[in-house]
């Protein structure tokens, strides 16, 4: 291991004749690296990125950067040594070197411990399903290592059952649904080798919708929390948004209490953004916990008067949160490559003023299932909003 | 001169593995171009500015620059060879080098012509003094070389007078209020020297208000207006920015015909900012004309669907423009250097969340007259969103 990092928080005005309000070094240079530095720039705060690649998205918008690894501590401890706080765009990062760097004395927000449960789905599940007195409801699970636990959870709960991978599944990656024991055959050894679960085992749920909780929080423990985001999934990749989302308040108003509970629950720092299904027989199910800005959140750049970027920002940095008041009803939809789609890089160009609508374009080369930008609108209902989204995204995609 | 610049349109896409949607080569690297960088990251282009420091607002933001000058055809040249147009953050540029670049093939856009417009008051007011036919009323001027030119205009239209240095002059400077003859002797020669008259005289009006109209147009000569921006100035430097502007229609009217016929009739893309004086007799007339983004058009980046920096950007690609609709009622209070100021950058980690309120920051050293920032506030009527953004200002600044 590499010497102990700094942080830099007294010197913040010393060093030389650039006046900044902060810096913030964040793990991961991709889109939400990108738009953070969007809304750096807006604070006159210095954020430094870990990016793997001069390619990565933030990079190429000139996020200020260091090539490294997020499980090699001494990349995580040079990048740690550049900021006053340490932050995530994405939660593939070594836990363990996050608890030592929290102990030599670096701000790491979210915390190490706050992190994993986004991590690892398996643990974040165990949890919350003991948090008992904050009443987080999750959906019937286990963990799996055979093919002989799936058969034993089908038989009490029927099938299908939905097998997720427990840590770095997501857009659909790592989910999958089994109708029967066939289909667990090829994914899961028939005897047990090694001593920890690799999957966790649910319920198949019939749902009514699903949507996201988002909300801030500093370590002085202030919270913010936004309206709730609708969000459309097509095979497990979220391709849009609507904010309000058009829910009866029997069921938000227990998603935001338990969404609050669980955030100052686990002192959570920053933004994030807690994952709901809502059941055709009326359930409300915490499914998963992000802690760093969302792409559900993306709809809060315009929809909202602090975007998510900005207030992860000032979450982390424990400056006083943002109004979390809506603009006007909004729709996002993501621009997610397919097999036929056109590169909107070059759609752009011809890009008709729809009106009320924003386009972010992510500069990354379309691959079917890569979620490459968005597109959200503004308008007097959601229903325009939705409109206007989609009509823009289809010129910029063809889909 | 360097060699012939060679526009790069044809090579955005081959050029490596960044996809992105254009590449613009940007003269200057203030806060206009460091919130058109922001703006660019949005749509996939790559933005370069021509930078006088590293330490300059947009560079310290991450903008792709090179160091140079723009009075320097080299620099001008090295710059311009990297986009596939040329525009500008500020008009402090040579026109003469404009112009051979244009000869040799460059995309300038503004045109050298038109920029011209706004580098030189006298050139300016004489050429919309000539577009009689556009019905463009200015206030009564003329040039000034000496005290004696002073003498003879004040005794045709009385004391005081309105003295403007031609060019670089803004935020006040280069513009004095003369009550009688002896403000005039320290500042012009007694006998003419010299060809060129280096001074602009003008009737001193009673004004009843001061506003701009925000207008963008491509190389196709399509136009997008934005409604009437009030701005509020105090020291000639612009504090307080209102849109929509409370304007009878007697004086918004003339002013939009007026604002599209100059643009269209000089031909100019981008951005432009019309900046107009109302008298208390009624007259509107035009003052000056900005071929870039604005001060004024700051208030577009919450207020409008299409901010003044991403309109510039789809003016000068000559792509479509977008929607110039008003989201909400809204308000600018421009953070400006005075001598018992403190460092916003300080301040904004105890700016508690005003609800509406959207800060930006330009990470300059404030110094006494010195825009160093903004704040915007959406309401639901501009007299809330002006107290919202004054409250702010007053917390990031203490004035």
């Amino acid at each position: 291991m590499s010497s102990t990092p700094v942080p830099s928080e007294g010197s913040a005005d010393l060093d030389g004749a650039r006046s900044r309000a902060a810096k913030v070094a964040m793990v991961g240079a991709g889109q939400l690296a990108r738009m953070t530095l969007q809304a750096a720039i807006d604070y006159g705060i210095d954020l430094h990125v870990l990016a793997a690649s001069d390619d990565d998205a933030a990079v190429i918008a000139g996020a200020a950067h260091t090539l490294g690894r997020p499980d090699r501590y001494a990349d995580l401890a040079e990048l740690a040594g550049i900021g006053e706080v340490l932050t995530f765009d994405h939660e593939l990062v070594s836990i363990e070197h996050l608890r030592t760097l929290s102990r030599a004395g670096v701000r790491v927000r979210p915390s190490a411990e706050a992190l994993q449960l986004s991590c690892d789905k398996l643990f974040a599940r165990r949890i919350f399903d003991g948090l008992g007195e904050l009443r987080v409801p999750v959906p019937i699970f286990s963990s799996a290592r055979t093919v002989d636990d799936v058969a034993a959870f089908a038989s009490d709960h029927g099938w299908p059952v939905i097998l997720k991978s427990r840590s770095g599944g997501y857009d659909g990656r790592g989910v999958h649904v089994l109708h029967g024991i066939e289909d667990a055959r090829g994914l899961l050894p028939a005897t047990r080798s090694g001593d920890d679960a690799s999957w966790l085992i649910e319920e198949h749920l019939d749902l009514a919708g699903e949507f996201a909780v988002l909300l801030a929080r500093n370590p002085s423990g202030h919270t913010a929390i936004y309206p709730p985001i609708l969000t459309t999934q097509e095979d497990g990749i979220c391709r849009e948004l609507t904010m309000p989302a058009d829910l009866p308040a029997s069921v938000t108003a227990p998603a935001l209490r338990m969404a609050e509970s669980v955030i100052s629950g686990i002192d959570a720092t920053g933004v994030c953004a807690v994952e709901f299904f809502w059941t055709t027989d009326g359930r409300v199910l915490l499914n998963e916990l992000a802690l760093r800005p969302h792409n559900s959140g993306h709809i809060t750049i315009e929809a909202s008067h602090t975007s998510q970027f900005h207030q992860h920002l000032r979450g982390v940095l424990d400056w006083p949160l943002g109004s979390t008041e809506q603009v006007a009803p909004a729709a996002t939809v993501n621009l997610i490559g397919g097999p036929t789609m056109v590169d909107p890089m070059r759609r752009i160009r011809d890009l008709q003023g729809v009106p009320g609508v924003h386009v972010h374009l992510y500069q990354k080369t379309p691959r079917p299932g890569r979620k490459i930008g968005h597109v959200t609108a503004l308008a007097e209902t959601v229903e325009v909003a939705l409109e206007r989204a989609r009509l823009a995204a289809h010129q910029l995609t063809g889909d």
